[in-house]
């Protein structure tokens, strides 16, 4: 069987499409055969993840599991997953696997030393699953960086609606909101503003241009991890895309 | 395990992606659950199937076996494979796979038929591997049909090195080449042009728009016919989609 990078997706699908346009986009092949295997589980029918985390469902977990064990029975060597929620079950995933993990803060992290941002403090979008679960503050403060978050109120008004218009395919409405709670986690002095949920890049090139640059996108930083991983694994294929190393 | 649509892909890449994204869009979804599972075969390296449709090189049907026998395992319980050429081996994966397998030029008849366009002569622009191979018109001719196809000087300088720029991902260079391939047509009698590779509607959304009317996006056709078989086959789903019935 074909050795396959194995995508944990499906939270959600349009998330995953995102994430996959970005591996191929990344990958700069000049033809077929010069692209990733890849074997992509997308199945969104899976217990709500942020009301897990907030312990007000069941856990996704054993849907999880099960997605890691089929991506491994069709050949996947390599495991990552274009959702920072689910994040929060990554270490039970990860020691399930008995392949590579890729974890999306720590490819987020390279991606923003590799571009030179300053991150005395980093502000951290994402949905409140995310933020509770505390996963990306962790890695981060053992950087020595200062993670911000929006308020309480930002988080109702402005981020959760959104991305449940991202969800919807609602572009158009989603970008406003998500510009606003960019601005302020700037104007409350973060550095650079941490994109921490795959749907929220969507719609960043529809952000104004100056405060996109200021905004890390982590599903084309887990895209960029992909190929470098695939690359730096593979001795026969082709090595056309540079970026740091992420897996020292 | 979760019942899923097969998506057999990877020949190319990004057409894949491109077929997910019209997947996702049509589906017309308002939150995750309502997106279709789905379990996606992206492996790239198989047999150029041109090569071996024009007998110059090796099959590529046991690496589509392989695929079709992975994703069967994986929990797909319908088939959809968004590559035009690989439907040379159409029969001999349908009688393989144990589960419905939409055949795209079937997919594409139906939503030809659906916008009321005319079909006394339809123009086909394809790879010289679909072309050769016959299957659309074959089909096509059972339905009383004419097909006509570019001459073998369009097809090597404008359509061949359209799908090749496509395939590395140079939009811009594809996209006049194509529109000279079906104004052509256009002008040598067709009512309607088929743009029956999934290489070609990427770059529909950038062909003047009178143009554009006049063509048929295969790929959007089969994402239609699978949101309509799974919301036919699981009545639990929420059927938001209309459109023909492609499975009559």
């Amino acid at each position: 069987m074909h050795a396959k990078l194995g995508v944990l997706g499906g939270m959600g699908p349009l998330a995953t499409v995102d994430f996959l346009y970005k591996l191929v986009d990344r990958t700069h092949a000049r033809k077929d055969d010069e692209h990733i295997p890849l074997i992509v589980h997308s199945v969104p029918q899976l217990p709500d993840r942020i009301q897990a985390i907030l312990k007000h469902g069941p856990s996704p977990l054993p849907a999880l599991r099960e997605a890691v064990a089929t991506l491994q029975s069709a050949g996947a060597i390599c495991l990552a997953m274009p959702c920072n929620t689910a994040h929060y079950w990554y270490d039970e995933l990860a020691a399930q696997a008995q392949v590579p993990f890729l974890h999306i803060a720590d490819t987020a992290l390279a991606a923003i030393t590799c571009r030179g941002l300053a991150t005395r403090r980093l502000g951290l979008v994402g949905t409140r699953g995310t933020l509770a679960g505390g996963f990306y503050q962790q890695r981060f403060t053992q950087h020595g960086i200062e993670c911000v978050i929006s308020t309480q109120q930002d988080q109702e008004q402005l981020i959760d609606p959104a991305i449940r218009a991202i969800k919807a395919n609602d572009l158009e409405g989603a970008t406003p909101l998500i510009e606003c709670a960019v601005e302020k986690l700037m104007q409350g002095g973060a550095d650079a503003v941490v994109l921490a949920c795959t749907e929220i890049p969507v719609v960043l090139p529809r952000f104004n241009a100056t405060l996109a640059t200021q905004c890390v996108d982590v599903t084309m930083a887990l895209a960029d991890a992909c190929v470098d991983w695939w690359h730096s694994h593979n001795p026969g294929a082709k090595r056309t895309h540079v970026s740091p190393d992420y897996h020292a």
